[in-house]
């Protein structure tokens, strides 16, 4: 695997998993969907993030918004196994054409933005990334 | 979903991550195969750590033993999602009988560490979970 075939392995992949820390040092670690932006992930919270993960997540990209993403596709065959990290930072954008952006390719990536469920509404989340990292045994 | 499920769920799951932080904040995060016994979640890393992504772990674990777990399921009807995830505190054993411990449930978990593969021989990494944490939407 290169950069570019880990680029498209994570670009292609449904979930990732986002890891951040907060002002104590303590991880925090969600699932999330997601689209690529070149060198940016974009993702959406709940409307009413309500729930503790949600702002939990928030609140620690504003105390620190190093965090760091996996996509990994296990498999019973362990030579198949292989994953694609992406470090980077993390901004919330409230309102404006990051958000609209992000809503974009969410709804194009995903058809529950489109169909079963309505549009995002919440924050984004939008991660530039630093670094990718990838491993495979293969 | 109660926490006796929730321990179920991530109990009989195949693959879990892994978020731990470093000493400047960074959170780091890689995949594992792991089994749990009672409040411990139990994984061992490679022979030859020469891996970054191994030596990052342990060197994180070291710095900050607290490390959150998450064990997730994707499915395209999002009624359908959901997650638990453990936080805890870690420490590596590199002999004795914690480690024993984890090689013998890994291999009973993982028909790949009897056969295919062989026993794993490097450090346990022994995860003694505080906090027990899941969300479904259904």
């Amino acid at each position: 695997m290169d950069e570019a075939e880990a680029r498209e392995r994570f670009a292609a992949a449904r979930v990732a998993r986002m890891a951040s820390v907060d002002a104590d040092g303590h991880p925090h670690l969600v699932p999330i969907v997601f689209a690529v932006d070149g060198d940016d992930v974009l993702s959406i919270v709940d409307a009413k993030p309500k729930r503790t993960p949600e702002l939990k997540r928030l609140r620690n990209i504003a105390a620190n918004p190093r965090v760091a993403l996996l996509v990994d596709e296990y498999d019973e065959d362990w030579q198949r196994l292989w994953w694609v990290r992406a470090d980077g930072e993390a901004r919330v954008e409230e309102s404006g054409p990051a958000r609209d952006r992000a809503i974009e390719l969410l709804r194009a990536k995903y058809e529950q933005y489109r169909t079963a469920w309505s549009t995002p509404v919440g924050a984004a989340v939008v991660v530039r990334v630093t670094r990718w990292r990838w491993w495979t045994l293969a």
